[in-house]
């Protein structure tokens, strides 16, 4: 007889699971069909900034595989098709047709979760507003590039200073707008330490984005159901639109209503192969928990990078075969204004939280030999376990060569790697890329200098 | 008493041993000697094609660190001192004032050899003609450009397309020279594979250089002492001026000459503190053999990165500290045209040299998000053990972010990485600068399905 696969949510981590399962089994032994309330299949969210910056023309350019693509594949995809409760027990889940109106029952004997996240709006009033846009879904985009069209934007007000805040802020400089972010926290980009965060928001001041910290919303002004202003605790902003860049939280109320097991971090508890706690039922991407291999917990990390892997290992599970996933060491890069931004593993609040007695080692370094035209700065802070000189995180911020060097880091605290191990690292040298010592070395030995002093 | 250390080589490798011991140890107890037969202190030989092509104006630029600075730190500096012999049992040295003409004989307790590498030249008839000119040290580069400047130079043959014979191709081309590269292989770059070194063959001759491969030297022809032009198996390439870029090999007749014993590369064997096999007496750099971490044999790798890094360890061990230098995994990178190449690890011969089953994965990926503007391609080719799964060597060839992205891969190698592990690993997304599987996981994967297939 054959089973049916239902995907719940047909982006990265949904259609990643659905063209794995495909793969592996026919369609004579595994029917396929995904349920996405939106009008998208497997599309690339991190690239609605540049969508709507204009950086990027088309809401197309960021699909990966169309519906059409999928059905050739005999994976059945029914947009606009929201679901509203899973029942585990009868292996049911209750569907509307958003373009009908209409509600119906559909059975699953293996269900894949992918519901991703839903960015966080402040509770003030006000919110529901027309012209306040979370950054979530590609319909999210669309809908913010038909609201720029549909009048004249003259002044965005970013709320929040995360990555897709500041890559909207940009977005918006993009659009000719003049642009406030607003941050609660002490710099933008908490995801960083605020040492580093300062100098995001100076690279964003010196494009002309009037960046704000220590302020929170306190209401949004509205005048014919239609923002007009976000006042905090220093005034009101005028705005035309408003641009949700808090963060997000998993998407998890389906899967909280059916009984699904959440993890610490609220989002869906799974194992290594993807299976929550429900038998037959799989998650994967923003809604699913991801295990941190420092800290050693369960965490919220929505990335398209986790929600493809993540897909894929409960594809192939589901396919028959076996993988994997083992967890991630929150490895995140951007493009802020002229900078590259990257972190990985642990700033300092998340060593502070997970226990960790640690010291913070900062350098400057060049992206070039010194000599070589066109050699920036380059600043690099690690975090590292005082006692044992181990790795615990990275922080890197420069105008070259400067995102990707994240990942030499992120490798060494997958393999636990001390910085005395690190120093003597045999990296790439050439006089246009780095310096003889390249910043990352030197990153290291200077932590291991510091190490060794005791400070 | 005062104990000295007698520097013989005063660039990368000797004058980092020469400041670390310093910083360890003052002048009452250690007074610090080094000789040189050329003009400079602490260069970056690595800069002098970017000097002859203009893209670094002086000479002086390429100095870390001048003779004066070394003096003001207590480190003693003669340049045009070539030492000619040394005695270890006398613990004397023979040197020779190269400007005076004169002899002397110096005393050492301890003997630091970074007396690096001198350049290949084929033994052919004319190999000793004015106009034909190495590129190994600083005063080489400044004989290039007197050279250049003193006639008009219209026709450059480099001979050899190594790291160095491509770049000073380049070099050239930038100098309004027509450029014809020679190369015996079947490819230029040959620290790679033939398939890999093609792509560096077309770029170059995208940029005008006329690349002839299978081709050496049988004899330089000459007039009033000076080239005129190459004579190969096909013919003569007229030639205002010869640059060779076979490659060269450690300087170490003067170590051979003391008794100091050689390891199986031709370079001086050292243990991991840079010990020679006689009491006392340290090498370094480029005249030294390094200990490959994934062959486990001994290499004569010639590379800035290495030098500097052993000679620091060198100088801290004299100092009285303790360091190892591990060994190497023959990580290089270089910028040849429009193009960024680099490799770590076993290429295909160098895994069958070493015994390894093994098989070849090639990926095509993209820079960027494959929508991001600008994005181009990448190819990488990884050498992966058959029966483990174990990564054994990369090559990477791109137009940007390419070159750093070997990194990843030489940590990988370092730590003994499979890639099954490694396709999983957290390294960082986002559109401007990877597409959402990096191109080193891409890579990974389709390698372990490789693997997994017994292909």
């Amino acid at each position: 007889m054959t089973e049916r696969l239902v995907v719940v949510g047909s982006d990265a981590a949904g259609m990643s699971c659905a063209s794995q399962a495909r793969r592996r089994r026919g369609r004579d032994d595994l029917a396929i069909v995904a349920f996405d309330k939106g009008n998208y299949t497997s599309y690339s969210a991190c690239g609605i900034p540049y969508l709507v910056g204009g950086v990027v023309d088309e809401p197309d350019d960021l699909v990966a595989r169309s519906p059409e693509e999928h059905r050739a594949r005999d994976i059945e995809v029914y947009l606009r098709h929201e679901v509203t409760a899973i029942d585990v027990d009868r292996r049911t889940l209750t569907v509307r047709d958003l373009e009908e109106g209409s509600e119906r029952t559909e059975g699953f004997d293996t269900l894949m979760i992918s519901t991703g996240a839903v960015p966080v709006c402040p509770d003030v009033p006000g919110a529901g507003a027309r012209g306040i846009h979370g950054v979530q879904t590609l319909d999210d985009g669309k809908r913010i590039l038909d609201d720029l069209a549909s009048r004249p934007v003259r002044r965005a007000v970013v709320v929040g200073g995360g990555y897709i805040g500041i890559e909207m802020a940009e977005a918006m400089l993009q659009q000719s707008a003049e642009v406030t972010l607003l941050e609660m926290a002490e710099q933008p980009m908490t995801t960083m330490d605020p040492d580093m965060g300062a100098l995001v928001a100076d690279a964003m001041r010196d494009m002309g984005i009037d960046v704000r910290t220590g302020e929170g919303v306190e209401a949004f002004e509205v005048e014919d159901d239609r923002v007009t202003g976000v006042t905090t605790s220093s005034g009101t902003v005028p705005a035309d639109v408003v641009i949700l860049g808090i963060g997000v939280r998993p998407n998890v109320e389906l899967a909280e209503g059916a009984g699904i097991a959440l993890g610490r971090s609220g989002a869906i508890a799974v194992d290594r192969r993807m299976r929550t706690q429900v038998e037959g039922v799989w998650a994967a991407g923003d809604c699913a928990e991801k295990f941190h291999l420092v800290s050693r917990t369960g965490v919220s990390i929505p990335l398209g990078t986790h929600a493809n892997k993540e897909g894929r290992v409960a594809g192939i599970n589901i396919g028959g075969g076996y993988e994997t996933f083992p967890g991630v060491v929150g490895t995140a890069a951007s493009k802020v204004c002229n900078l590259e931004v990257a972190r990985t593993g642990l700033k300092e609040t998340e060593c502070r939280a997970t226990g960790f007695d640690f010291l913070t080692t900062i350098v400057e370094s060049t992206t070039r030999a010194g000599y070589f035209p066109g050699a920036t700065t380059m600043k690099i802070k690690l975090t590292v376990e005082r006692r044992s000189g181990r790795l615990l995180g990275a922080q890197i911020i420069g105008r070259e060569n400067a995102a990707k060097r994240i990942d030499a880091l992120a490798i060494a605290l997958w393999k636990g790697m001390s910085v005395d191990e690190m120093h003597q690292l045999d990296l790439s040298y050439a006089p246009p890329f780095a310096p003889v010592w390249d910043p990352v070395l030197i990153a290291a030995r200077k932590a291991l200098e510091d190490v060794q002093r005791g400070s």
